[in-house]
């Protein structure tokens, strides 16, 4: 068995922070599918496991008892304190990378993942519940950008699990509708977390959430 | 000079979260007050303070150098650490802290808040995107009453930040369109942080963030 289990899927964002983390740290870790698509989070097994209902859920396997946890911010701190690896180097930074986690699931990834649910997965595009979610988005986009130019990383002169919860949708403009043209420093951040030793796409770590008899739909 | 100074508003959840832990310290603090009605937070110079435009901001005056702190999240965790009040006994509990923190910035304010927004203060109580947002919290709601059923404290054994993240829309149950009968989990909770030492409501902590003018409104 390995060190770690992550639950994930493929087409989730929250799901890859994790998994690029497990990734970077060169941690010795297996995915296990979720059926997201046919409703696994919401089954009373599921819930059992995470009361959220959500994925990613990693289990640390340890020889004193496993230690499950959902939330990807809280599961990128816990891997970062276990691998003293993309944490932060001193209070002052410890306070950012935590603020810029928390923004994310407030406002960045909270709407980006919605709208990219709703259009893409729903065909919903047009809805205007995904539009005011899109215009939530690119606000956030906007935000992050503005901030970006200015430093090489969102919390502090290195990278660390902030950048790593911040980017979870953004390696996918095109499902999300962000044009990178206008978003250079965004572009040229996600460059720089695309050159760190190990790092791999959402499509080379994790199963699809789809059943195979609809993955092609 | 006051200890610390808190950005804020009366009509902001998240910036009562901050005003409660300050309060329930005993801290030393003074609100300054957000214009928040008028448009300041998406003023320039607000934006040089905390480049998210967002409310609360604390800052801790210190001999050595202000701390400024966006993020209710990051500001519950940084007073936790400073007076050592409501924060955990252990890993386990911090991690748990950290993980309903982030769902309730995720899942629980961030539609509550915007439901009651879009509702109370921009009459669109009928609109569309109103009741997905109210929808969605409510679905929340329902996952914390029933998390709430075995335990009198979200996160630990003990109150902590995390149960004042969580609350901080809770105590306007008419302005959210909670049914606390139908919550009573919920209610009892929030009764039990209502008895702690030193609680106070938003109306006693906070000036409201609407110009006198339209006050009334």
């Amino acid at each position: 068995m390995t060190d770690f289990t992550l639950d994930c899927f493929l087409e989730s964002g929250n799901a890859y922070k994790a998994a690029l983390m497990l990734e970077l740290c060169g941690a010795d870790w297996a995915p296990r599918r979720i059926a997201f698509f046919s409703g696994q989070t919401r089954s009373d097994e599921y819930k059992a496991l995470n009361i959220m209902g959500e994925a990613p859920v990693l289990t640390h396997h340890k020889v004193d008892g496993d230690v499950v946890l959902s939330q990807s911010g809280a599961i990128l701190d816990y891997l970062s304190r276990e691998f003293d690896r993309f944490g932060p180097a001193n209070d002052g930074e410890r306070r950012e990378i935590l603020r810029w986690i928390l923004w994310d699931n407030h406002k960045l990834t909270s709407y980006t993942a919605t709208a990219r649910f709703m259009s893409l997965f729903q065909n919903k595009g047009e809805d205007p519940i995904t539009k005011f979610f899109a215009a939530r988005a690119a606000n956030a986009w906007k935000v992050l950008d503005t901030h970006l130019q200015s430093r090489d990383f969102v919390a502090t002169g290195h990278p660390t699990i902030a950048d790593l919860s911040l980017c979870g949708y953004l390696f996918w403009p095109d499902q999300i509708g962000m044009d990178t043209a206008k978003h250079p420093h965004i572009a040229a951040w996600l460059d720089r977390i695309a050159a760190l030793p190990g790092f791999k796409r959402p499509e080379e770590l994790m199963p699809s959430g789809k059943d195979p008899a609809t993955a092609t739909a």
